[in-house]
């Protein structure tokens, strides 16, 4: 990691300053339940700090302008729904803004909203903390959380059924990649 | 299309002898599902009938044996989970045993089972008719049958989207085939 790196104080300053008060307040939420998990199943918990609390630090209404400012290449889904870009734009963010250059720290922060083929440990504990922070309440969250004393893997594949179902719900385009991502642990989970 | 295709009667003894009794009777039900949304839609009635009665006529336990020696070749989806291989051998199957030429149809039988991009009213006729034929019964089947009574596009979104959460609900691994479909008719309903 890069000697100069921002403090985490000056993180979450950035982050009161640039998100709404909803987001920041999930932020920190996102941050203490990514340390959690870290400890649960032996991760970094500093490195599990810094992406959660700074998964969704792109995640403004100017993040199409952001992503064009930092130069990040965004695909045809994530400029048809901009909800779905802040992760990317984030993790340029990281590396831009708060000097990060962990690649285990931007790839968590980068596959937060879709996941990825091949996740790391790090990149799940990002993704469960997003959906199972406390102040999430949906149907089906506790399954989750339950799944996550136990077994990334298994609540990671909850975790994403879950948001492929409800987006097919809502009749929203799906990401390919969520759905790599889904496939790519249940295959792991039959080997 | 063939001079000499293969009668229809013919293609009942076949299916008769070859499919299981419980998936012969589907098959007969897809058909007349298949001519009745055909004349709601405008659509071929002669080419629903062959491609809804032909839809099932490779979905056997010996599919994978079958599609070796037809030269099918299946992706890694399809090996894993040969329940899904048979639209794509029973394509190849109409065309060889029951000399069938006509890619409309062809594509309607190859087509049922995960959609492709850029559905024909055909294809989307037989993935429906298949979906919807009055011996099914599933949580939101009325949905799909009330879509179908309007639209073609907005039946094939409702099933599509019940499918992916059904095999998302159920951990199995979702060809992105299904998704690529989705995704292409929910885009083309936003235009």
């Amino acid at each position: 990691m890069s000697d100069n790196i921002v403090s985490i104080s000056e993180m979450e300053s950035y982050l009161r300053d640039h998100l709404s008060q909803g987001t920041y307040e999930h932020s920190l939420r996102v941050r203490d339940t990514a340390i959690k998990l870290a400890g649960r199943f032996s991760a970094d918990k500093g490195k599990a700090e810094i992406a959660g609390l700074l998964h969704d630090c792109a995640k403004t209404k100017n993040v199409l302008e952001q992503a064009g400012k930092l130069g990040v290449k965004l695909d045809g889904y994530m400029r048809e729904n901009p909800g779905i870009a802040h992760a990317a734009v984030g993790a340029k963010l990281a590396e831009t803004v708060f000097n990060i250059d962990d690649e285990e720290i931007l790839n968590a922060i980068s596959s937060h909203t879709l996941g990825r083929e091949g996740m790391s440990d790090l990149d799940k504990i990002v993704y469960l903390a997003d959906v199972i922070e406390e102040g999430r309440d949906f149907e089906g969250v506790e399954v989750i959380r339950k799944k996550a004393r136990k077994s990334l893997d298994m609540a990671m594949i909850e975790a994403l059924s879950a948001s492929i179902c409800y987006i097919a719900s809502k009749k929203r385009e799906i990401h390919p990649m969520t759905v790599y991502s889904y496939n790519d642990l249940i295959c792991k989970e039959k080997k």
